[in-house]
């Protein structure tokens, strides 16, 4: 098995790298999940072969299809299962035939809906597929997406791979993390939902993330975990080597009923998981939002242990809210020294003296054009562990003006950045537009700019509470790793 | 003076609804603001006279320019002065021989520079504006939105006028207010920067907005007040009669310091502050996006006081996060009723005992088109005091299908809202694309969706962290008035 020898020869590569995946309950209709997995190896280019399988169909999306796994004239790797749950165990008979290693069910309606026959049924597809040595992610679970292999359980997910590995119970939130981290610059090396884990579960999951080269990140959504004290020692061993950022989905009483409605797992009390992830050292995410700003800054930045900011941009009010957020979230601003007013007092006679930290960009007047000097000022001053910029995307001109403006800033952002310094940041409004303003100059304009920065690696957010929440748990990390 | 007859006589319909404006340092370059605020008047249709002044040209932006006040030949309301500090006071000499009444003092370079002469100078002013009888707006402000008298201070305001007010005391953060607000539908009254208080400050401003019939809601910024006694008053009064949303500017050490050089107003302490707030009974809002989503709920929905919400929608982990994320801010997620029950058993006799609240709409299967008759059920149970709709934006169909399925969350939830049985609001993930993913389909659509939402007059927001958040002032505010 070339790939898997490749790399670690750990039987999880033959889900993450399969030579060969039969999708089982493959479809010509778009709304069966049959036709969606098997469109997928299609369209991120899986190189390996591709086996539909449809007791009824020659054919599938202009594939031959076979009519069983016994059809099938290779060996699988991968099966992925999307019919119905009493069609699961006569599958499983057939998988040892063609040395399948993983079976991926997609299938669901099994424990989750806590149905007595739903839940023996689980058992009965558990017992039986231990007994035959097929290993299973799932049920009730989106699966595999491993860019570099050409598999992904969603639309529009990027074919290029990244650094982040993702580690989820549910396939909507890790859906979530892919589309939303996207759009934020984040790239994945492999995700995987894993549902009810009646096998592959967090254990082995986060086992082999901690040992995968292509992973320097881990994201990780939980429900409920089978082992508890395994559980803490596979986190442990993971966040000992990599940061891991995650999710603890079902601490309250609502949300432990749902957990148990959504995968069939305990939630466990919300204190016990609170001592788990402080004494694995993870960094806890409330949301998906927040997990990937988080990441934004594991993605990009180095490690970062001060709390003094310099903070550059916006108008005064703006300043004024960045100061009491920042402070608010226990950072500090340091006045300028008088260092920084000695090089202010030459590029800006008339200003240096009533500029101060946050920099208020407003004031600059006919001088805007120097405002470029500020940040690189700031970015050798041994009196800030970091730097945000907020871009002044408020500023007051006409539409080709404020493109100029905000060009500049977004720009010098990135200049400073490059230099490799300080730690840099940028905040920019959240482009939202409504369908009539799409074509509208400001937002066209502030989406290609939140872009550009991405694209140079700074991290960037919709604002300035977002920011700071985020750098105080990556500083909190970096404090203790 | 017939508009402000038609009002209230109140002196501020001089600066809201004047007769005639002149813009002194009208100019044809478009960095200098003496340009912008002429290009506003003509832009929004101002429909009184128009009077640029620039002592060099004849003509500016193709009107007839005046090389003083004094050439003018009618009376003039407001005064637009956007020239330096040092012609303001011959600039007043000028006003009572055209009988002015208001002048706005763009004009900045004052005390807020922290500057002795600077300070002097603003004195001079304030004493001789006082003597003069002109009433000043500023300095160091962008002064009035009135979008029905087809007055602003900004680029790509709405024209269209609504129901919100605002005291704001900087200008670029009410920008922010506009521009961000109108993107989440809201449609303001009046607008006013007043930057440095000389004359007129946050306590007759509140006074005025507290009478004005066509605000319903007071947003409000402060950085200072320079009578506590007479502000708490003011406030008092106008948080008796209608909701009053206020941010306070300065509260930390950074922040008091960047009032200072933004506004030189006094920034006084933050528990003072949070007394008067608690006392008046404001709502306290930490940023404009906040400022917004609460807008939003005061602009659209009926009084809430209970706690039980109804959430439906979204995959099985965003159910989940969406109950611990509502769980932690305090509300209840009642446990589905019998009556419930026996409906969902009629609809979907093989989901209906094992749906619960968070309702998720993944587990729906080919049943996805009765999903709509669920926000129905829900709507008429005494068990909620509002719902919350989670569009599953991340179901994991094709383009075409997405679209479809997501369409009929929105019209479901349109439909509930329109029936005002219950209060509804909506989550939508916030649509904001690179600008290399500016046409894919699903962040126009979402746009269009988001849009559509908010046409409807649903308050719709981006993350059910800032729905509950949001909701959770909102009940409080209604608990005690």
């Amino acid at each position: 098995m070339a790939d898997v020898d490749k790399q670690s020869g750990h039987f999880l590569e033959y889900a993450f790298n399969p030579r060969s995946i039969a999708v089982v309950g493959a479809s010509d209709h778009p709304f069966s999940f049959g036709y969606h997995f098997l469109r997928h190896l299609i369209d991120y280019g899986f190189k390996g072969d591709i086996y539909p399988v449809n007791p009824q169909r020659e054919s599938v999306q202009n594939m031959k299809a076979y009519h069983n796994l016994l059809d099938v004239p290779g060996d699988i790797d991968l099966v992925i299962c999307c019919v119905p749950t009493e069609r699961v165990l006569s599958l499983l008979e057939q998988c040892p035939l063609k040395h399948v290693k993983i079976l991926h069910l997609f299938t669901a309606r099994l424990g989750e809906t806590g149905r007595p026959q739903a839940i023996d049924m689980e058992k009965q597809i558990q017992t039986r597929a231990a007994e035959l040595g097929i290993r299973i992610v799932g049920p009730n679970c989106m699966g595999i997406y491993s860019p570099a292999a050409g598999i992904a359980f969603g639309y529009g997910f990027p074919l290029e791979a990244g650094k982040i590995g993702a580690v989820f119970q549910s396939g909507g939130a890790a859906t979530l993390l892919i589309q939303n981290g996207w759009l934020q610059g984040l790239r994945f090396s492999k995700v995987v939902s894993y549902g009810n884990a009646m096998d592959i579960g967090e254990n082995e999951l986060l086992d082999y993330f901690t040992m995968d080269e292509s992973t320097k990140i881990i994201a990780a959504y939980f429900e409920g975990v089978r082992d508890g004290r395994r559980f803490l020692s596979s986190l442990k061993q993971a966040a000992d080597r990599k940061p891991v950022i995650a999710i603890k989905g079902g601490s309250g009483e609502a949300g432990t009923r749902a957990v148990s409605s959504h995968t069939a797992a305990i939630a466990g009390s919300a204190n016990l998981w609170d001592v788990a992830f402080k004494q694995a050292g993870v960094v806890r995410a409330g949301d998906i939002g927040e997990m990937v700003n988080l990441a934004m800054l594991f993605n990009w930045l180095p490690p970062v242990t001060g709390k003094r900011i310099g903070i550059m941009g916006g108008g005064g009010g703006k300043g004024v809210i960045s100061a009491d957020l920042a402070e608010g979230a226990g950072f500090n601003l340091p006045t300028l020294s008088d260092s920084i007013r000695e090089q202010l007092k030459e590029i800006v006679p008339e200003l240096w003296d009533w500029l101060g930290n946050p920099v208020d960009f407003s004031i600059w007047g006919d001088n805007g054009i120097k405002a470029g000097e500020i940040p690189r000022i700031f970015n050798t001053s041994p009196d800030f562990d970091f730097l945000i910029v907020q871009i002044s995307d408020e500023n007051p001109m006409a539409d080709d003006w404020w493109v100029n403006i905000t060009r500049m800033e977004v720009d010098n952002t990135i200049n400073i950045s490059k230099q490799g310094m300080k730690p840099v940041i940028a905040v920019l409004s959240s482009a939202k537009p409504g369908f009539h303003d799409y074509e509208n100059i400001r937002w066209r304009t502030i989406s290609e700019y939140r872009e550009n920065l991405m694209a140079a690696r700074v991290p960037t957010f919709d604002s300035i509470s977002e920011a700071v929440a985020a750098m105080s748990k990556f500083i909190a990390y970096w404090k203790t790793h």
